[in-house]
This record gives structure tokens, sequence and C-alpha cells, in this order.
């Protein structure tokens, strides 16, 4: 087993296409998933309600080795996080059981809302950073 | 063919499930794709940035005749509308060339924004409702 | 508590909107997912790999009555089910806590597969129903 | 003006999240849409019905710069494509007038489909893979 955050899933109906397989876009979503619950899981949330800060997703990527049918029971685990000044960036492998579905990352960078709605960017809370990085890193 | 405002659209890959077909939730989203739509053709958004009000949904419904397939082209037609003090609710109807895809109902409610976030039902500003039902409503 | 088959789900984060609530369309994959949750619960898939027959959605339908928002942990009741000779009507209740957030309807139809791809109208198997009705229909 | 074949869209209602933006994973469903359109700019269909191969996604990655709005008009720029000789990969720009949104690929693989429904790897088609990078490889 992999070691790391883990965040179970089943695969939904809507999730599949007409290849008979889960879309791809999903992984990304998946991951999005995993992250989230590792946010939870740290006593957190990623967006809470009228937060002045908030974490866009800045890069996204995944290899696909094999595919997630109807109904299939996965993992998805956070194999570990790195965090700069402003970002931080989750690693992830997919599983079914044994097997590697894929990997891929999420980069975040911390914004703040500017009062016309838009976002610039701005230096990640110290303290929420440490507790991300205390669930999603593995103990040595 | 059928009168009333056409919204025309393709079936893309990531709307099909593994029944080979598109997945009925689709249809929803493509009834609201057509009311926005609509909205935009009377000079309007039905969420302008920074508005006070908002639309939200309160009953969608939709009957299947017949499925959709990846790059099926169709037609969403709204067949009519009907505004009551707070409410618009819009009548569709789906088409691939001749033949009927289904056909279903949106209602929505105006609100106003609360200051903690939350939402107040609201009147219909009646030169929006008129412009809407402008563009709804086949002449007679 | 209203009885019933219940599914219990969190609010993902790609499931809200601009408005900041759950965009409607998936309350209607809320509902699916219930429905689909009690099928394993019977003991059944709704899609096993290479089925002859298979389940599209005939009519769909939601009434709203309170957003959901990010987060939120909310229980999806199947009230009830009907069958007539090829479709079986589920009825459901969301919840959030004590809190309704609406109330709707999936009718299935069963269909089998044409050699063409294509779907023919089929009487549904009485075993299936009646294992799917001895779940979805609270004892009296 | 970016060269390559382009693919325009506006932004729908569904595709925004809480935070009043895109939610990312829209831009790989995005790139998508406008890869199956180039498919058919050159005369052939990603999946035509009953296909004996299919091209599923092997990688996806993205890096995002600026966030796309609801009822935004951006094009989806496809700025080449390489072939390997079971894979084709396809870089894209994604802009809104001037300002670009970001950048990503997609490299999809050639699959046969087995009797057992499942996918094994295959030799990509040459008349195939020759029409697609006649459209998507801009004159030098």
């Amino acid at each position: 087993v992999t070691p790391g955050f883990r965040y179970l899933r089943r695969v939904q109906f809507a999730e599949t296409d007409v290849a008979g397989v889960v879309h791809f876009s999903w992984l990304f979503r998946y991951m999005e998933e995993a992250e989230h619950a590792l946010w939870r899981a740290a006593g957190l949330s990623v967006a809470p309600r009228g937060a002045e800060i908030g974490w866009p997703r800045v890069a996204a990527s995944f290899d696909f080795r094999a595919p997630l049918r109807f109904e299939d029971e996965f993992a998805v685990v956070v194999r570990g996080a790195q965090a700069t000044r402003r970002t931080i960036r989750f690693d992830f492998l997919v599983e079914r059981g044994e097997e590697i579905i894929g990997s891929g990352s999420l980069t975040a960078a911390c914004v703040r809302r500017a009062p016309d709605g838009g976002m610039q960017a701005a230096d990640a809370p110290a303290d929420i950073v440490a507790r991300i990085l205390a669930v999603a890193t593995p103990p040595a």
C-alpha cells in the first residue's frame, strides 16, 4: 500500500463516457476532492465562507496508466506536498486495489480577493501551510 | 420547425456516458444554456458581475423521448415563458432535426442577496421580465 | 428523520457555481447516485458490464427549497419506488440535517440493446423489480 | 493572434464555481472540445459509432495564468501536434482576446478494443495521423 493520506471513492455513472470508462477530466476532480479532504483532516477548509484568501489551481497534470470503470472503488493517495512562499503542490497516486490507475499533481496558489472581485497573489499563511504539510507529508 | 427562440448545440464527448448516449443530467444544462442565451438575446445577463439579484432555479423537469449521441447537432427551443410576481418559467423542446428528443421546463425565482451571503425572495424587476418575455414568447 | 433508504454525501467544490451554491443540475446526479447505491444495497448493479438490458431515465424532476453549499453534508432519501411493466419510478427527499433541500423523482425504463446499438423498450425482469422494491419501499 | 486551429467558446454558468471563476477542470474539457473540433475539420471523428479503435488520453496538463468568468468568450488554439507510432500530442493556448488564460497539452493513444471490452495499445493508422497533422500543424 502506497503511504500517504488516502481518500476513498467509487466511480459514479455520470463520470463515465461513451468509451465505457471514466472520462479523463474526472481524474482532476478526484485529485481535488482528495486534496480538500486533506484540508478537512488538517482541521481546515480550502474555502471557508466569507474567506478573504483563496487557493486557485495554477498547474495540474495527470498521467493515465489504466482506466477506471463504473462502480470501481479506488483510492486517491496524497503522496506528498511541497510549499513555496505562495503555493502548495500536492502529488497524487490513484490506485484500484494493487493496480495503479495513474499519477498526477495539483499546484494551488494563495490569492487575496481584491475589492473589485479580482484576485491578487498573496503569501500563504504559515500556520495553514504547516498544518497542511503535517497531514500531507508521510513521516520519515 | 417548432417556433420559438432557438439555441443550437453539438454533443461533446464528456457529456456521454457508458450507455453510449448523453447522460440525462446534461439535458438540464442544455436547457439552462438556452435560457441564458435568451437573456443575452434580450440584451441582458442572468448573472452580471456584482449583481444584487440572482435567479436560482426552484423547479426543473424533463421528459426524455429519444437519446442524443456524441457529435449530434441539436436545437433547444424555448417554446414560451410565463412570469409570476417572483418567478419566470421557461418551457423547452429539444430537437435533432425533425426528431423530438424531449421536453422540459425550468422555473427561476428572483432573489436578493442578503448581507450574510444568503438569499431572500424578491419581486422580479418589471423591465427585466418584459424584455425576457418579449424574446421568449412567440408572436401570436 | 424521513424513513427510507439513505445515501450520505458531501458537496464537492466542482459542484458549486458562481452564485455560491450547488448548481441545480447536481441534484439530479445526487438522486441518481442514491438510486444506484440502492441497486447495490439490493445486491444488483444498474449497469453490469456486458449487460443486455439498461435503464435509461425517461423522466426527471426536482423542486428546490433551499440551497446546498460547499462541504455541506446531506442525505438523499429514497422515500419510495413504484413499478409498472416497463418502468421504475423513485421518489427522493434531500435533507441537510433537519432542513429540507428539496424533493424530486426519477423514472427509469427498461430497454434491451438492439444489434445496431439502439435501444428497444423491454419488460422489466420481475426478479430485479422485486429486489429493488424490497429495498426502496419502507415497511408499513 | 496566435496561429493555429481555433475553437471558439463561451463560458456557461454550470462551468463556474463558488470562487466566481471557471472551475479548473473545465480547461481540460475545453482542450478536448477543441481537439475533437479539429478531428471534424479534418473530415474525421475521434469516436465514430462502432469504431474498433479509440483514442483515450494518456497524459494531460494545463498551466493557468488568468481566470475565465461567466459568459466570457474565448478561443482554444491548437498550436501544434506531434505524432509517435501510437500517440498524438496536441498543444493548446487558451486566449480571451489578447489575454492568455493558460496553456496545456493532451496526449491521446491509439487503442484497439479487445473482445472482452478491454483496450490494447495499437499503431495509429497512418492516414488518420496524416489528416490530423495537416490541420493541426501551422504551415511554416
